[in-house]
This record gives C-alpha cells, structure tokens and sequence, in this order.
C-alpha cells in the first residue's frame, strides 16, 4: 500500500549536497556547510566537543537559558570558562567581550547564542565578531533563533561555527539542522585529540569522509523526509526573498513592543531597549502582583492555537513570551495575540486599552 | 529527484475498493458506494442528470443555497420541480413533505439538503424518509455538511442517493467525494435513457464497468493523493471515534449558540430552534443597524484564522457564520470565535458580555 | 493527530491562479489556462460539448482509442460526424486532412489526439494546424501524452483547445488536468446554448466566475493535494529544463526501437515509420503465432515493476507496449524492458539476439 | 503557501508517547522503548557509551562491519574487549559465547549483530541470550537489520538493549530509530558517571527527563516528519501483519539462495549453511576468476532500480548482494535480481541455466 511518507526513492548524495549549497547561499558563506542528522542541539554540541578540549579558555556568554548549557558542555571537556552572564533584560556589548578578553588573554574560543527565543533578546553579533577575531579566538555562534528573522553573516562577521535550525523564522522541520565551519574551525578541531570521531558527534567525520571525499557517499542514511522539507522551506524563502521575510519578522517584532505598551495595565516588555530586542519573539513583564502562567493559560483557553508561552523556569511566574515567528509573523496573530492577552488582563481586574493596542499594533505594521 | 507527492506507486484497484468499503462502514449501508472523482459538487450533479428526466416529477426542498442548484439541474432535464422553500431560520417538516406530497401525489423524486453550512440548519431526515418512501418516490440527500458531524444511516432512513464529502466534520479532502446508491435507484438510473453515459458525470459508468466488473479495473486515473487523504481522515475518525467525533460538534453547536446569546448586544440565533440548528455552523443574527460584514472583518483583522464568515449573497449585511467543523470543532475555537465578536461589537459600540460568554461556552462544554 | 495530507490550510485563489501561469508558460501560450478538477477525461469532454451542437460539422481524427470517444460526445451533442480514421501503424497526415476540408467544407471543429500512447504514434500538429487555420475550423488537441515529452505550442500551432494532463511525461498527478482555450473557442462556446453551464463539465463557469471575476474566488474547494502535487512537478521539469526532458523521451523511444529491433526473433514496431513514433511509448507487434499478452506476463512475472503492457482490446493478443515516459525514461528501464521480453521470447522458443539489443539500447543514448 | 512537509501542527508529547508504544508491541516488550532523534548509529553508539567504562569487560561478537564499530566504541570508553570474530560466512554458536565467558569470566558486557545485512548471516540470539543471561552480562543487540524480518522477542531472550531502525524490513524512514531498555540496563548505566549526560547520546536523558517525568515533555522538538513515517509504516505492518511479513522475508531468502543455486556458472551462496542465512540479503560469492563489482554494474545497467550491491571493502571484487527487504521482498524482485545477474554472467562468457533459476524461486515461493 502506497504512502507519500513511504518508498520514496533514496535521497541522493548529490541531492543532499545541494541542498547544502542552498543553506551555504542562504548564508550568504563559503565555508563548508554540514548538514547535521539531528536538532540543531547536536551540532552545537559536536561544536563545543569539537573545539574543546583542556588547555581551552573558553568565553562563554550567557544570555538564557542556552548559555547554560553550552557552559556545561565547555566544563566536560575540561575547558576552563569564563562566563560573561548578562541580564536577560538586555544583549550583550562588543564593549563586555573586549573586557573579557582583557581579564582574561588566554581566551581562545568564544561562544555566543545571536538571538535568543527563550528571554526575547538579540546581540550585536558583527560588532563583537570584530572584537573576537582581533584576538584570534575560535568564534561560536547559536544562530537557531536568528536566522532568517535578521540579518546573518558568518563570513562577513568572522563567525567560525555557525548553527542554525529551520523550526523558526525559516518555517521548516526540527529534524535536521546545519552548521558552517571555517577553516581554521576545521583545523582546530583536527587537531583536538578528544574531538569526537567515529560518533554521532562527530563534525569531523562529516569533513573527512563526506567533505574531503567530494561529497560521493553519505556517512549514513539521512533523515530524508526532514532533509525534503529544509528544501521545501528554503524554496519558500527563496521565493518569499529573504530581505521580505526579514522585515516581516522585524514589523512582527516591533508591532507587538508597540501593542503591549498600549495596552497598558501593568505590562512591560522585557527587554528594555527595542534595539536589543529578538525579532522571533517578544518577552513581556507580567503586571506586578499577576501570574504570568495564569495570564498565559486563559489566553489560550481562548484561542489555543495562539504562540503565548511563559518564561522557563524561574520566569515562569514573570515572563510572558509572544511568539511572532515564521507563519506566526503576522499582523492577524499579532492582533490575536495581544487581544487575547489584554482580554485575560481585563478578566484579572486590570484596565487595559484594547483598542489602543490595536491601532499601535496596525501602525506599526503600516509603518 | 525524489518528492513525496510524485511517484508514488499507482493506487490499485484493491486499495481503491478497500477505501470505498471503508466509507460504506462510516455510513452503515449495504448500498454500492463509489467514490466520485471530483468535488461533492460531481456526484450531486451525477445524481440528478442520472434520475432526472422528463416526466419526472421532482419535490426540492430548499432550506439554503444548494437548493437552488438542484432545482436548476432538475429543470435542465426536463422534470417538473415542485420547490418546497422554508425560511432559512428552521427546519423543514415532515408534515410539510407530506403535504407537497398530497398536493403533487405524481411526485417521484425527493431532493433534499440534510445540513446546510449556508444557513445553519438541518433537517429531520429520518421522518422525512418515511414519508418519501411511503410514497414511493427516490431520495436523493446531500449529507455533506451533516457527514460525522451528525447521525447519518442511508439505509434506515431510506436515502437512494447519499452524497457526501470529507472537507467538512470530517477533517479530510474536497477533491474526491462518495455517493451511495440503492438497488432501485440504479434500476432508475439505468432506465432513464438521457442519464450520462461515457461521461465524467456518470454514476451509471462507475456500475457497469467497475462495480459490475468485480472492481476489478479502475475507468481512469484516480485522484491518487485525495484518495489517500479520504483513507487518513477515515482512520482518524475510527480512532477517535463516529460517536465521539459527532458528540464534539453537537457540542461546538451548543456552545456557540449559548455563548452568542450570552453576549447580547442585539447578536441573536439565525435558526430559532436549537433543534434545527446544523452542528457544524452557527448562523447568528448581526443586531439590527449593524453590518455583519464589518463585524466579521473586524474579527479577522485580528485573528484571521478564526472560522468566521458572512452569510452569502444577500445574506452578507445581516448573518455572521461561525463554523465549527472538524478541527475547529473545539472549545478553543469557539472561545476565540466568540470573543473576537464580542470585542468587535464593543468596538462599533454595542453593549457586551463578554465574561458572560465565556461562562456560557464553558458550561455548554461541561455538559 | 496531525498527519501530513490533512488539515493543510487551503489553497488560496492566488496560489491556484499561480500554478495555472506555471502551466501557461509550459505551454509558452497566452490564451486562457484553467485548471480543471479532475482527471483530463474531464476537459476533453468539457471542451467537446462545450463547442458541438447540432448543425456542427466536426472532423474526428481517429488515430488510437480516444478517437472513438470524441466520436461519441461529439454525436451526442448532435454534431455531424466526420470520421478520418488512420492505421495505427501511421500517423494522419496535413494532405489527409487538407482532404476531408475539401469533401466537407462545413467542416467547422476538428479534434485530434496529439501522441497516442495507446497505439503509439504521434501526429504533426503543426502542419495540419495550419490546414486547420486556413479552414477557420475550432481546433482540438488531446497532447495529454505529448506534454513534455515532445514540442507543444497551441500558440505556434493555432489550436484552440489544448489538453494536457499531468499522468505521462511530467511525472505528476492525474487527478487535476488542464486546457487552454483561446479567445476564439470562448465565443464558440459562449455562442452555443447547449454548452454545460452551472456544471461540473462546463469551462464556461470557470471563464465566467473566475476568469472574468479576476481569479479572485474558486468556483469549488479544489483538490488542493492534486494542485500541489502539479506544482511540485512543474517545479522539477522546470529544474530538469523542459528540452532535456524532451530530449530524453526521445531517446528513450529510439533505444526502444532500435533494441527491439536488434533483438529479433520476429518483433516488430507497430509504428512503421520511426518519425510516426510516439516519445511517451513504443508499441510492438509479438512474432506472428506467439501471443503478446503471454511474452507481456512472463516479463512481468520476473520483473513486476517494468513499464510493459499489452494493446488494449482486439490489439491484445499482438500488441506489446513498452512505457518509457516520466521516470522510466531511462536507459536502465529500457534495457531492463528489452532483456525481459527478450528473456521471455528466449523462453518461448523465439532466436533473440539479447547482447545485440543492448549495444543498440547503449548507442541510441550515446547519438 | 502551503505545503505538505510544512507547517504541520507540532507532533505532540502524546502521539510521540504513543508512537513508542507501537514500538513496544512490535517487540513485544514490557521494557521501556525509546525512539531516538537519529539514525540507527544514534542508538548503538548511546547504549555503548552509556554501559562501557573503564573495568568493563566486553565480549565483542564480529559477524560484519558494525562490530568493528562496536569495538572501537568499546576501546574509546576504557572497556577491556574480548573480540569474538566469526568467519563471515556463517553465524556465532552459543557455544563459543560459552567458551568465551569460560575463558573471560570477568565479562559483563555483550555486543552481537542479529542479523548482518552486510554480510548475509543471522545470529541464534535466543540461545546466545541463554549463555549471556546466564553469566550476569548485559547484552545489547543490534537488530537493525532483523527486525519484522525474522522473530525478535527481546524480553523472552534477555536483551537488555535492543536497537532496531525501520529502513530495513519495515519499510520506514531510518532517519529516527529505537531502543528497548531493561531495568537492569539503566541502572547500569545510571551508575556509570561516564555515561553521556546532557548529550545528544545520552539515554540518561530520556529516561530521567522523559520516562521518569511520565512523557509529558519532550527533551527537543522531534523529527516530526520522520515521526510520522514511522508511525505509518508499523500501521502498515500490523495491517499486513508481522508474521506473514516475516514469511515474506523467509520465502525471498529461500528463493534467493534456491535460485543462485540452480543458476551455476560458479555462483555460491556466501553463507554456508541455509539456517544462517539472514532473511534481508542473501550474499554470492562471484565464481572464481570474475569480478563481483562488474556483474553488479553490468546488472544495474540494465535495470538500475534491482536491490543489488556489492561486498563493502575488500569483498567488493568477490561478494555480491541480494537485498530483499521490504517492499522487494517479493517474488518478482527476487526474479529480475536472478535474472540480470544470469545475464550479465552470460555476457561474460559463463555458462548459467536461467531457466533453473525461474524455476528454483518459483518453486521456493510456492513452498
């Protein structure tokens, strides 16, 4: 019996190898771009492990939850880590990273999420890649939440490792996720005797069997259906034009600052300056003495396939995260969304300005 | 290049015959099926061009929009149409079948709508179908709103003639739909002499060469990918359960209905009785002096998924739709969709309950 | 539970008159293209009782089965009847043609299949358009297995109603066909009052609500995984490039020929002149007292996927027909097709020369 | 613009849950299944370095290329490995897992290869499972390559890890995998502190996260797609059922081997004895003199879909492989494989009976 996930003939090595070079000109990069068999989380990790190793200094900057993580990987692999923890309310500055190396000269490698979903905000990835080459450190960026939804060079901004997933801005599968890597990334992690090899974790093994052997042979079978729908989204991109889909995110991000301030009754973004605020998402500041998860959970009894969610963890109680990206970066799920809210807020006793937040939020979008 | 919508092995015979047994088992009819090659438009039109012919007299029920369509069909084939028209706000009765039937005793075919999306209403179809067999005549029922969202049982109710589609409660495709047809009404199609033969609209083509061929040979190419959606949402609606499935709209109805009158401002039921109301729509009433069309574009603006929509034609300025069908037959949805409204009444200036309705559609659930 | 041919949100009218121009430029025409909701069944008899009427003279060029169908609609519609019936073995010719003109110059709708993959020839539009120009007739092209596989240009070629359908040499779907129909046919149909109107046969409805209403609402739900579906393959042959796609259905068909031939044993082209022969097929006459459908099944039975059948009907028993279009043509299908009827010649006593059917397989891809 | 590998509702924590459940009754097992984010690799690599450290004693059984890996892996995490390596033309008794664990009693760790379709061979694992269990060893399995071809029944045999990936036998995507893990296992591994923690290796993770968390979050976004495929494809088993699938498997196996047989020239069944011959592949040795490489390129000439391969590395010049698994574990597969391969050694000059080897499979398949 026929199935259209089923029985598809073999993907092909060259077929695989395209779709790489897609990812590589959405990228605008020519370094080798690796296609990873897995959620963006394994070739970040396979970064880290790749890269590190003891004798590593290792400045490691934490904007959310992320940080967290990479942090822990460094430190398994005997890494000493400088950590440069920046409050969530704010991005970090090329002037923080050039302190730390100050402190800290034996800074080798540099690990950075662009923007982050979790806590809404962004980095100055061009200016602190300036910093960070200039002292010859590997440069590792997260750029999962970023691309796609603003503008990201590796090549330009001398970012050594560039991760990226399609499940965001880009509007495509989780299954897959890529990475590119510049020579020097490549000779580093050659010469780390404890880079993963022969493992599921291992970027060097896609570089040597895959890469060095001209792209002929694929390590293993691919997940072929996740590798389709990258295509499909990267398709859709490219017909969208990126440059469109871009501001789409920005206009998104800025009409929900907007809306959120009209509205009033308590609620603050969370991220001070707009400048520094993600495009993907927008964190918000629970009217003081409000639950946020109670603000969020009747929102979405409402209408649930709105994109509201509490902060993580500790902000769970605080943070209220707007969702605006890929399908969702649009004026109607902004409205929705900020109506929604404003609806619970008036149900918890607070005066908001509903019809505030709309014009704010139709401005922005004509704007 | 390998994609999942091309090359899929042909659909065979056996596989096609196994789908069209499956729909057979969804309606609990002994009766031929056939699964037609197009919109639910296809097989209605195959229906009446297959019975219709001059000297036929036909009873059209018109209780929406589709009704007038037959009647057009009906007198295209030279047969004298009795239209038996009921206000859009309820029901037809089997007492009024009755008495077209006492005033037309040379009546010999029956037309019928079970539930119309359009207007909102459905029909008593089991009392109707004595009454039509009582008297002898064929019984043709358009059951494509109605379909697993309601009781629907051809052969105990007497239907010669049941089309349906799945794009409606039950969550699949409109590219192919399904007919069940009666012993006595293939014996009347096959004596009417001007029923389509060799032609795309021919029921009568599908008996002689497939059904009477042991299914053995498909007539053409079919709808491969539709016919494999037709399978998927006939699995999923085993797996969730006909009972089950149906309960969620008779809910959605319930809710929606005591949701818009607990909202107030003027918004009122279009049909009268809840008993006539369709379970897969909710046709309301806009208070008098304002323009549903604004309403609805309103909501929209804000939420554009929501499942709202004007009434057609001359219905745009006064009814406002809410469908809940399939997916959107969920609390969720009818939340949204309720409070979406009212925030568009506050807006034009209308005095709403908003809290009210909320209250009104969680009990509705409740119950 | 989310499954990957439901719930996909609905084709909008914008994307599906995208898809159409996709179709237009394949074409390169500038008439009208609609996309019709079912098999191309469905447009050929759409067209056809959309352009005859009684005091219509037609011309019905019978080069294959389909002839025979046109025939019939067209008699239905009460057309007088001019049938140019043509050995299968040949194609018709423009002098043919010039021919019936001058014995019935009421002549006024020709209709004519482009390739035949039934029998396996293909006729020289070109030249008998222009015949048919000269003539002023409406001019009816079936190029459902033509398309892509050999050039087609209604525009170059004066025809007036060109069919397409996805199924052979585009290697998409068949569910969903397609015609473009030039200014000149509307008339003729707008003109006629037996053309289907309110119909699921009727082009007309789609020129009057959708065309003329700026393709702004769909006459219908389509059969959206059909329409992407014919996307999808649009997209590939765009990327194959539409010359190297027709290029290799013609090598495809001369390798067949010339293995067959080099093969022996008494196999014969059916088509007796190679520029007669279509690209989407190659038809061959069994050795004189072996039976087709026997050598077609023992191939088979070794090798169930190969694309080999036998002549329908009457041409059962001396036909064998050898597919060579979308993905299988190929070089490797057509050895693997020629080695097995060899195989089963070799089996049923017949001399065959298998390495000469393969050198003449590999040079007919090498030319 | 909707596509169908895009946008779909995320796979909830549910329907994942669900999935693995499916899983478990294919295996018939009681021990927690996790379905892992990658290929089959994922799994292997994530059971060895989540049971090995240092002081491990391992028992290492190579019956083809993955125990190479396994070893290497071993080595990595500090395991002291006794290699047990079997020619590759036949399977490892019980007997000498006996004796090694009389010569090694400090082994507490197996690793076997079910069935190597590499190579051809299948293991007796419900004996070898006797021995292990009966020294106190964890065993891990790799059934990859036997699962729904051949009796798998983990928990009657006293697998502890038992890993298997749908590509094979099922029919399914292989970009996600699965693993069932007895109680005994996961307290070994959780008392190992080198097990991978926080990693995309780790199974740690799943079960503290996942598992112990009662499967209501899951680690990261899935390989939806992926998912979804393999959800279809054991629908697809259960509705063929698994028994008359694994007969299909038994039947190709058989009729391979009979055929080879029959069809001499000086081809041999790699695998001595028919018992150990893995239902998947059936593996030839070339005859003497000739080059294994060009039978398989000249056979794929002419029919380049047939499942045939070479030997990996240095058996490429002298084995050739029969792949049979899934949808071409069918009789017409099998004839086509025997076939081309029957020709192609005729054109080399050797002498072989096709007609015997028409003969042998259909006898096999009629048995």
């Amino acid at each position: 019996m026929t199935h259209p996930l089923l029985d598809l003939a073999p993907l092909s090595a060259a077929h695989f190898a395209a779709i790489e070079d897609r990812v590589a000109r959405l990228l605008d990069t020519r370094q080798d771009v690796v296609i990873t068999q897995g959620e963006a989380l394994l070739p970040l990790e396979g970064c880290i492990r790749g890269a590190a190793r003891p004798g590593t200094t290792a400045l490691n900057v934490i904007t959310g939850p992320y940080g967290q993580t990479f942090g822990d990987w460094l430190r398994d692999c005997g890494a000493t880590v400088v950590d440069l923890a920046v409050p969530f309310h704010t991005a970090v500055t090329a002037a923080q990273v050039e302190e730390a190396f100050a402190a800290h000269p034996e800074i080798d490698f540099v690990s950075l999420v662009h923007a982050e979903a979790a806590t809404g905000n962004t980095n100055p990835v061009a200016e602190i890649g300036e910093v960070v080459r200039a002292h010859g450190a590997l440069f590792m960026l997260d750029a999962v939440a970023s691309v796609a939804a603003e503008p990201l060079l590796p090549d330009a901004w001398g970012v050594d490792l560039c991760v990226i997933g399609a499940q965001k801005a880009m509007g495509g599968p989780a299954g897959v996720s890529a990475v590119s890597v510049s020579e020097r990334a490549w000779e580093r992690i050659a010469a780390n005797p404890e880079a993963p090899r022969r493992s599921y974790l291992s970027l060097l093994d896609w570089k040597q069997r895959w890469i060095d052997g001209g792209r002929k042979a694929l390590l293993h079978a691919p997940a072929q259906l996740e590798m389709l729908a990258l295509e499909a989204c990267l398709e859709r991109i490219e017909s969208e034009g990126l440059d469109a889909l871009m501001a789409r995110h920005a206009t998104a991000a800025a009409a929900t600052r907007a809306g959120a301030v009209a509205l009033g009754g308590g609620l603050e973004p969370y991220v001070y300056e707009a400048g520094d605020a993600a495009p993907v998402a927008t964190t918000l500041r629970a009217p003081r003495g409000v639950d946020a998860a109670e603000l969020v959970a009747r929102s979405l009894a409402a209408d649930p396939v709105l994109p509201l969610v509490t902060g993580g963890g500790a902000l769970a109680k605080e943070m209220i995260r707007v969702n605006h990206y890929g399908p969702d970066a649009t004026r109607g799920v902004v409205h929705a969304s900020l109506a929604a809210l404003g609806a619970a807020m008036g149900e918890a006793g607070l005066a908001v300005d509903l019809e505030g937040a709309r014009r704010a939020v139709t401005q922005a979008w004509q704007a």
